[in-house]
């Protein structure tokens, strides 16, 4: 499972100031941090204002492969951002963050995604809002492996986000994505997946431990990545036993040697 | 998903000499403190020697049943020691803790069990041995349902153990039984299935995280049951997080209830 660094995002009030003041030395220490706990993608959200979501994007993207070579994730639901994202990105294999099938929001963005071979987050959602039972979230999917194959996607490059609910107010939210998961699985074995997680603990106690429980429930289900905090110890240690338990870590290698450095915590 | 502790061993140094004592004051604390923490089915197993083991298990069954009122699990091998088992037990439905695909082992135990309204746990194994992939598993799976099916057991009191072997010696160990808890939520989802867990962990570091870990992975993929200490409070938050998270604890009342005794610990 491959992990999404979330950090550089302007919601986070750090992000927006380090944006307002233009401090590249915050924005590219979160890059670092993040490559070296082990983050395989950087998110990159410059969404202050929609005046000024473009130029923050722009610069994001310039401060962050100053200082690491890993690829970003273009994070924004503006196409013209997106596209000036995808032209800046210049390590490895670019991922738009996000489309969905609303009408409008992906034809514009899937050609950009072909035209660039970046990859994609798809959202299992469309112009009637986030579907209530896993079966018609897969029905979205369906239309989202139909509109990535007119563009010309592989499968291996669109990443479906089963769109994660709070458990406080729905008890199948849960199971919902994993069944997601497992259809996505079944139907189509090419396809990627990846979800945030921290939305299923909203309103419950000890979010943290929702959190990274989920987090393994949802890589048995077959999740391929996740956008989280790789800061977070103990949710970096659940995705290390994880992935020996999947048998994605080699002889458990990483597992072993995250042990004897002392980064296992849980 | 249901709990059967698995204290009451005589694997254990302190069970071995609490029944070479009869020290029922031990049996009865163990089997009191477990089902305080949440054991839904207590194992008992006598197995000191085979001349011991029937006069062991017929003394446990009897302490265990005068503390607490959950049913038994009567772990044993020997048809003899079984059939005592089933006929002592007076809590609920006992579950007999197992028969295989062996030749001469199922063939006595499955008419005791039918006729004791008893349940059964069946492990994913025959003369052969214990086979290498999932795809063998589930055909020994499905001799085991034909079996069961031939002697009357209703496939709701029928527990697959798919057999967890060690990640160390196979780094399929784990992504095998949840292929293994895949195919049979799929070809017979009445069917219930439990395991151990501690075998996935031997030979590496974090065994207790490792175990959690797969625990949750294993709740995701439909795991009906698991035999562990409900006295580890890290496993059995991870118990609670995982019910919460698929659905099976209304409203996380359990969840938080534990959240606020302080149970939670993780």
């Amino acid at each position: 499972m491959m992990i999404i660094g979330e950090r550089i995002n302007a919601t986070r009030k750090a992000i927006k100031e380090a944006l307002g003041r233009r401090d590249g030395v915050l924005i590219r220490g979160e890059a670092r941090s993040q490559v070296e706990a082990g983050a395989e993608y950087l998110d990159v959200n410059g969404g202050t204002t929609p005046t000024e979501e473009l130029a923050n994007l722009e610069w994001l993207c310039d401060e962050v492969q100053a200082e690491v070579e890993v690829p970003l994730a273009i994070d924004s639901a503006s196409p013209a951002v997106i596209a000036a994202g995808l032209a800046r990105a210049r390590h490895g294999r670019a991922l738009v963050n996000s489309i969905s099938m609303e009408s409008g929001k992906h034809e514009a963005v899937l050609p950009l995604v072909a035209e660039h071979r970046a990859r994609v987050v798809a959202l299992a959602m469309d112009d009637g809002g986030i579907p209530r039972t896993a079966a018609d979230r897969l029905r979205v999917v369906e239309r989202i492996v139909a509109a990535a194959q007119k563009s010309g996607l592989a499968l291996a490059d669109v990443y479906v986000d089963p769109l994660v609910m709070a458990l406080s107010s729905s008890g199948d939210a849960g199971r919902m994505v994993l069944d997601v998961l497992d259809g996505i699985r079944r139907n189509w074995p090419e396809l990627r997946s990846t979800c945030g997680l921290s939305n299923i603990s909203f309103g419950l106690p000890q979010r943290g431990l929702l959190n990274r429980s989920f987090l393994l429930m949802a890589m048995a289900a077959g999740l391929s990545a996740a956008i989280l905090d790789p800061l977070d110890a103990k949710l970096m240690t659940a995705v290390r036993a994880g992935r020996s338990l999947l048998g994605q870590d080699e002889y458990c290698m990483d597992f072993i040697s995250a042990h004897r450095a002392g980064k296992l915590v849980g």
